[in-house]
């Protein structure tokens, strides 16, 4: 059973994450932190390093501004910490990476096991594909979300361009007269209504197309591969770590 | 027996149609014009004005520069004509709703059985849907088409926004940080490989969407709606005719 | 303001309905009925007949059992009642539809917006194809659904069956050998992971595809449909009502 | 430039390849075998026995009868044969199997490169997903088809299958009542106008799916994998390839 300290347990995120332990029998939530107050089975604390409960590793999905405390407590207790946050600056993700020197961290940009296995499929294929094959990318999101395209569809379209070692360029829309070119990727964002998140990624060659697709039905998914994550942690020597060695 | 005039036999349409028709035993092919010349299985002519087989209706696909001799060809042998040819200026297509005082006149902005029933549809549920329900349109074409987005998306953007009594948008991609309007129809342009054309409507609402999509698989689909025009106009009064009417 | 009360206020589609309709403006859940209790914000009776709150409609999320009770309480107080229950005999779908002589009363197979539009399309479209497409339909839920064929799919289809003039047989997945019919529709039911619902027609034709699509995103799309119901239902008289009424 | 032998060159697939080779820089086809006669440019022999034309590979697009004088020729002129004709028994597999230990043998289930891609990458996804994730395949095809599933449907299922050290078992179509067992691959065969050919594998997990779909646009797609086993066997010693050495 792994113990987890999970910060930001009174969000969104951590009342789903909260949820689904409950029917976990690997993953057991020993404390919370929270400025706000809820109905909790766990002891909540405000600040992490009030946080005198024994743990295994810290499921951080709070703020970005949280980061600091993470990481000195973690040193402090010598346990490891899961960033599931999203929105940190390059000087904080260096930060991260820092201090997997001295603790195991764990960091994704996108928490789903889907995704992480499309994105591995992706660095598998698309050297093999792209000589013959034209590449774009459709995501879908609600009409809440005022940032395009994704973030998790340019993680897909950073993955194809990095496998190919040829100048790619990224398209958002088209409109007017101009042929495409071999090396550009055409990047759809959608958005309309309540759709939670899809990705697709589109080869089209001569006479046959590959479309590869992920739809996201709830949030869930997200806690689903963070208590993956927790499990993948549990007794891990100092390192960074990613959804990419859960999966592997 | 619809006996029918080919104009533009030879071209690549031309031929698609010549194949369909032997197999079909509603429509004859019994003569054709092309400046080009090629095994054919009925007499050709290099000019329309030249044709002295009688014909029950002119089927034309071509170039806007033939429609003055057609219209002639028509009024002096009394027969309609249907024209399949894209890319005509407005005044020319205002000549060609002239024409329908005197001869049957059919045209219409797409010849596929399935785009026009799925226009008819938007204009059915478009009102209805639309105070609850955001719309998007993605299509999909072959990487040489080099116009986007496609006639047809345009065509079926025109038919959502003309129904309902409000200001609509086109937005043709996104980029950036906006939040979506929910007067503004995103427009989609996928160009890759070797797809013949995709045309999909989004009605995406609270918890729920509608994907309403067309597929063409080959050129032929434009033939066969091209023959049921042919079957549609026989007898017809002078008059201006589109599939709107065919598929009523 | 439309007052209802709600029948199987603590049920799972109960807690979505309560939900919803704290932040519509229009409906207001007045009183519950339930044998379990928990948190609400309105007074809630064990049975429908201890009700004493003064309402416009019932809506009910219920078991099939509580239909006479319903109907009872509804010709008492002379309000209407929305039934959104499933599993019913087909004696007590004709109970039902004998209340609708002295009350007013809404009952539809399916309660989401989308389904009843698509199924309203089928009815348009439907004869109009069928001589040169062939129909299909596929539909996709959760692990957990042990009916196959979904009861939605059957509705889409019967709406097809009884549009066209023909036999038509229903064939539930292909094995073997075996020419296809023109006049059969596949219906294909998948089961999979935690899919909420999925219906797709397809009408494929000589060189072209039209695909009608729903997605069910979640529960909640059921609610904001009886919520509908609700509004659609202030100050009906007697008659029998459903989602056809509320879309058209 | 490899010369090649086209055995049954005036067959429907044998003229899709003569005109994408004439295209083609790499391959060029200096004989065709052939018992129609048609208008060839290169010469055209009514046994593969009788063919004195030099070469370094037979393709084949015949019938599994040419099995026996294939070989015998490609070992008399000690040259690879690329069969891609269907419908061998298992003696005959077994026969193509032993003459790769005298001359290079290359053989596939399906010639498109966009399938083999897919079965690769299903060699390597299914056993990490399995666990957590429901797999079902759909495949559609044109109405003419009779046999279901398809033969690509099957070769996909079977590579799932042996990837995963459980016991699986197919399911074609469901109907009734009974729940879906975890080790169960629901197959549905879709058989509907003129679709050339889709296969689509589904991953459906907690909360999320995976789809992985393959689209055949035109016949086109196996000639332009054939031709690409032409190059890659140019040169080859004895043995047994298959495309998916031609996509590694």
């Amino acid at each position: 059973m792994v113990r987890v300290i999970l910060n930001g347990c009174n969000g969104k995120m951590g009342k789903v994450i909260t949820g689904l332990a409950e029917k976990n029998s690997e993953v057991s939530i020993v404390a919370g932190v929270d400025k706000n107050s809820a109905e909790n089975k766990f002891p909540v604390f405000h600040n992490i390093g009030e946080c005198d409960v024994d743990a295994d590793v810290i499921l951080d999905f709070s703020r970005p501004e949280a980061l600091d405390s993470l990481i000195e407590y973690g040193n402090k207790k010598n346990i490891g910490v899961i960033f599931c946050t999203t929105g940190y600056s390059e000087q904080q993700i260096n930060k991260i990476k820092e201090a997997s020197n001295s603790i195991p961290i764990f960091r994704s940009a996108n928490m789903s096991i889907g995704i992480n296995v499309i994105n591995k499929v992706l660095k598998d294929i698309s050297v093999l594909l792209y000589k013959n094959f034209d590449i774009e990318i459709i995501e879908k999101h609600h009409n809440q979300k005022v940032d395009a395209p994704s973030g998790t569809a340019l993680l897909l379209g950073n993955t194809i361009k990095n496998s190919i070692s040829e100048d790619i360029n990224f398209v958002n829309g088209r409109e007017g007269i101009r042929k495409r070119a071999h090396n550009e990727i055409g990047i759809h964002a959608v958005r309309c209504g309540s759709i939670v998140g899809e990705h697709e990624v589109i080869f089209a060659g001569q006479g046959e197309t590959i479309e590869i697709k992920h739809t996201a039905i709830s949030r869930e998914v997200f806690a689903v591969g963070a208590l993956k994550a927790c499990e993948f942690m549990y007794g891990r020597k100092s390192g960074f770590y990613s959804m990419d060695d859960v999966i592997s």
